[in-house]
């Protein structure tokens, strides 16, 4: 394997851009706040989390029952994490403060053995580790141990990290090919890459290797799930646990489960070079971002099992696409790229962040979406139970609240998905603009990045100071069919290599300018995809757009977009921040009040209308209406050229 | 409420034309034998039905459980109703002496107080009448007693209608508004339509009004079904108990249970005169047959709930549209149409029966579809769970079986459909060939029809004997655009009123000629369908038409079909016993197999092709395959007048 790019440090880069600034200042100071409020039940009208309860019950400290899911404590650790990262870049003594007391709270409820799951604590120790299939403590620990590694490197303490290691110890030596330990491994995959994530900080071969255990043990026979539920009958596809994972070669089953497996696939890949192992990665990736991937970088077709379904079956209404999916695509994603820095990756990376992931927070940060369609009729989330896992309106809170925080925590953390190192190369891969001080193989590299991407198409980079050796790599972006890169006062003629431009011989006061043509595009879904045929899209950048109620009116499936319709594109900076609005031609087919259900075809009467399009990501901000992101564009045939 | 008409009897006529006399007689000697043998459990590889198992263990005959759904039963009492309809037409002492057998086994396990149902014999008579909503009691006597009625009329034979009077009896005693009896009604309508069935041939004034109480108190407040179930929740629509039936303006909830419901509220309108139960039959009629039925006479567009949605709502591929609720479309079709004789009834049912009830089963009458798909993609059956209710292959029999023996009493009392008698009037309804010998006010009417429609479009009648005041209504279906009648040798010239055309002073010997025109069409949906914008469907006569994977390939998404198509329809006898088969130009949108999956849209590349169509009632009879009925007709834009 060739030398492997790593994800800049969060402390290392500075996110000040518009865009993005706006959203982890809205995680920093919105979501953070507001989901320690839902930790502690102070939400009116939501769901009550009960996740901090259950640590104090399990502490001792209080009296009381379980609530919640069997993953609650999941929550908590989220946000954690979130708190950690968000203190890398913004400290805070006072959450600093309440984040130690939580830890604190956490490593109370630790039973003497390294132990550490309320759920089983409160309700019965001797149930403990009999479940995998469902009972999610090894998921719980993954997500503490990704908080506890943040945590750690945030504030240097180290005291959720030990607990956590004294819990991995145990383990450790519960599970394993070794006689005497049980052969078990995950319902839900999670502690894979999170073990990985403690071996970079520990630097301890047993860490790797545990996660190494739970990749290989998966899918092998007999199945462990079998062995735990004799009587019942597991859907190991759902799992995927149906086969070796070396042996999987579609995306199927729960589709967050599969992407932190896949996650986890790519980081044991990349510590311990298992050409095998990444092959398999490579494999899993194609599949999901070739075949099984919403434009808007959701994944997961169907609710049922929140799971993927098969290639080319992308139903806009029926969807799932969780937000916790995307953003595990974009976990996925982030750790393919640093294995072989290829801007494949970087642009489903840039599809769902730019997408999928943020559609599921509220401009407020107040409210949030679980499923992320791409097309709604309220009418029918309400009245086709077939659809009723589709919201027309994000919830403050849910009982399952998996995705808020998951949220919080990508966005605090955006540094390590914007920036990659490897040797002396810096890649910036995501235009968020603000500033990078890091430390490359040999020297170090220090940049301002200004830019009003995605809303303009272009960024100017001053270099501050410079190695000799450090090389800048500019992404261009897939979607990009033309742009220009001014060094200094000149045109900068460089390869593009992989979607990069390298740039070296970096000199402190440099300025480079990399303009990228931006306009408004329609595209089309492969041919294979029976919900698009004879639809468009309508993106800029990599914004997806969509049509909105609020906008059009109602009936959006009797709009058609004209295959040479014109586009304007505007910002308006008092829509939610700030954003890039179009308006396009369009037509709408007329419906009369007494036309009959069923009738002799005869052509359609349209009649012309403007088209106003929003962000996708800003969507469903303005109440329920209908919503779709794929328009019928049927004039596509007017201009067919005959085979 | 004027004279209303009456179906014919099912003795009253023969029904020996190609088309109908395929099905009638598959039903009498496939369906019917096959369904006996199912009954006692001997179809190799096929769930077990255990039903007569039942009654012999209800009966004391034999030690055992109960065995399948609580309303086990009803699958014994639709094929001795099956069975009493085709003694009417084709006497058959075996079968008579088999189905006397049945009837004594049945009869054999009532309890001396009346009761008659072997779930709750076997399980415990103490929970009987406990739980209406869940149980099934009411409509398993329901289907006795439609049985027991048709079995009377058959052969004179009363015993299992004088028990079934005995079981009423109980039943009366039991419900009603009166002081100490219990306010309850059906979970599962069905009982209402056959007390006044009952009523027609006992005359018994305490049949009706039964039928009547529980029409009248239904979805009253308090619920009677909260309490049944003080803990639990009811989904109130689901059953159709969330409001008075007579405040019921949209259809809701399980489709079969809503259209038994529909047509017993149209019985008892009929029979009481009550203009207000009336009203609401035909406000839930336009309902039903204007905004929530499928091409095909298709209805229940949700699997959840087996259920309704709301108007325009008509997915292809999701849908439900249960065989035994197009045929319950059917009988509250003949209802309507007899208490108002109109050819917007009789279109609704003629809509059904050549295409979404027949389509439940195989051209061998031994396989059967519960749901009944506009659009089958077989992959999408196996691997979206949203889509596993949807078979791409009729099965052999289902562990709840309703809908094969409901499909046999239907196909055996096809008479009563297709001929109606009001006065000196007959109505011919549907063309279904043979002869007819009846009793009209003033005097008896004899006459043979020759006719080999729906293949063809003309019906020679030949009159045999007339009363000089009988009159013969000939249909002009909704779909007919030209048609003439010629009387003997010169042409007639009749007017047409609620599609019919009357035509009086008949003579013996009249020969009588009429010939409609029946291109094939091309059909729109109202464009309020989301999920037919931009198609068409084919249709030829009252047959709707669909293209298969075996005769054109994969990925019919794919296919285009020209707004000024061509098509050839030609009688193809050896397909399945004969059908009429269709050709038309066509075009398929070229797919490369390196196309990406999302890309800049690009005038789409087509090849011609010729689509080849088979009648929708005959599809999946050749293995699993994609089908469509609703096909891409985006030309019709090109075509288009701006307004």
């Amino acid at each position: 394997m060739n030398l492997q790019a790593t994800p800049l440090g969060i402390g290392e880069s500075k996110i000040t851009g518009a865009f993005w600034h706006g959203f982890t200042e809205k995680a920093r100071t919105q979501v953070i706040p507001y989901q320690w409020k839902a930790l502690n039940d102070q939400i009116p009208d939501a769901e009550p989390s009960r996740a901090l309860r259950n640590f104090r019950i399990a502490a001792g400290l209080e009296q009381g029952e379980f609530y919640g899911f069997v993953f609650q404590d999941s929550d908590v650790a989220k946000w954690l994490e979130a708190v950690a990262y968000s203190l890398m870049t913004h400290p805070d003594a006072e959450l600093e403060n309440t984040s130690d007391g939580v830890i604190d709270l956490v490593v109370s409820a630790q039973q003497p053995d390294g132990y550490l799951n309320t759920h089983f604590i409160i309700k019965g120790l001797d149930k403990r580790f009999k479940n995998l299939r469902d009972d999610h403590e090894l998921y719980c620990l993954g997500h503490f141990l990704e908080a506890a590694v943040a945590y750690k490197q945030a504030t240097g303490k180290d005291k959720l990290l030990n607990a956590m290691i004294k819990y991995v110890d145990l383990v450790d030596s519960t599970f394993g090919t070794e006689e005497g330990k049980l052969r078990g491994y995950p319902g839900h995959q999670e502690i894979e890459l999170a073990l990985v994530k403690l071996y970079g900080v520990t630097k301890d071969e047993k860490h790797l290797r545990l996660a190494q255990y739970f990749i290989d043990e998966r899918g092998n026979r007999p199945f462990y799930f079998n062995g735990e539920h004799p009587k019942g009958t597991t859907n190991h596809r759902y799992h995927q646990s149906h086969a070796p994972v070396r042996d999987q070669k579609t995306a199927t089953g729960h589709s967050v489960r599969a992407l932190y497996m896949y996650a986890g696939m790519a980081d044991v890949a990349r510590e311990t070079g298992d050409e095998s192992l990444l092959s398999a990665c490579r494999t899993l990736w194609e599949d999901v971002t070739r075949k099984q991937m919403y434009i808007t970088g959701g994944v997961g077709q169907t609710h049922h099992g929140e799971a993927f379904t098969y290639g080319y079956d992308l139903p806009n209404d029926t969807v799932y696409a969780e937000t916790c999916a995307s953003i595990a695509l974009v976990f996925f994603a982030q750790r393919m790229f640093n294995i072989e820095p290829k801007g494949e990756y970087a642009d489903v990376m840039e599809r769902a962040l730019y997408n999928g992931t943020i559609s599921g927070m509220s401009a407020d940060g107040e409210a949030f979406f679980y499923v992320n369609p791409l097309e709604v009729v309220p009418e029918a989330c309400e009245k086709d139970w077939g659809r009723k896992h589709v919201k027309a309106q994000r919830q403050k809170w849910f009982g399952c609240s998996c995705c808020p925080p998951n949220l919080a925590r990508m966005l605090t953390s955006l540094g390590s998905y914007a920036y990659s190192k490897r040797g002396d190369t810096l890649y910036v891969n995501v235009y968020a603009g603000g500033s990078v001080d890091t430390q490359l193989a040999s020297g170090t590299l220090g940049l301002d990045i200004a830019t009003n991407y995605p809303h303009e198409g272009s960024a100017e980079i001053k270099i501050r100071q410079a190695d000799k050796n450090a090389v800048l790599a500019l992404r261009i972006p897939g979607w990009c069919e033309k742009y220009d890169i001014k060094r200094n006062s000149g045109i900068f003629y460089g390869d593009e290599a992989d979607g990069y431009v390298f740039i070296s011989d970096l000199r402190a006061n440099d300025t480079i300018v990399l303009t990228m043509d931006m306009p408004v595009t329609m595209i089309q879904a492969n041919p294979k995809v029976r919900e698009n045929t004879g639809k468009a899209a309508v993106t800029r950048g990599p914004v997806v757009y969509c049509l909105e109620e609020a906008d059009n009116g109602k009936n959006l499936h009797r709009v058609n977009l004209p295959f040479d319709a014109n586009f304007i594109a505007s910002y308006d900076k008092l829509f939610f921040g700030g954003a890039v609005r179009l308006q396009s031609e369009g037509k709408r087919m007329v419906c009369e009040d007494g036309d009959a259900l069923y009738s002799k075809a005869a052509p359609a009467s349209y009649e012309d209308i403007t088209l106003y399009w929003v962000p996708y990501y800003l969507w469903a901000n303005r109440g329920a209406g209908e919503m779709t992101c794929w328009v019928r564009c049927n004039n596509a045939i007017i201009q067919k050229k005959e085979k």
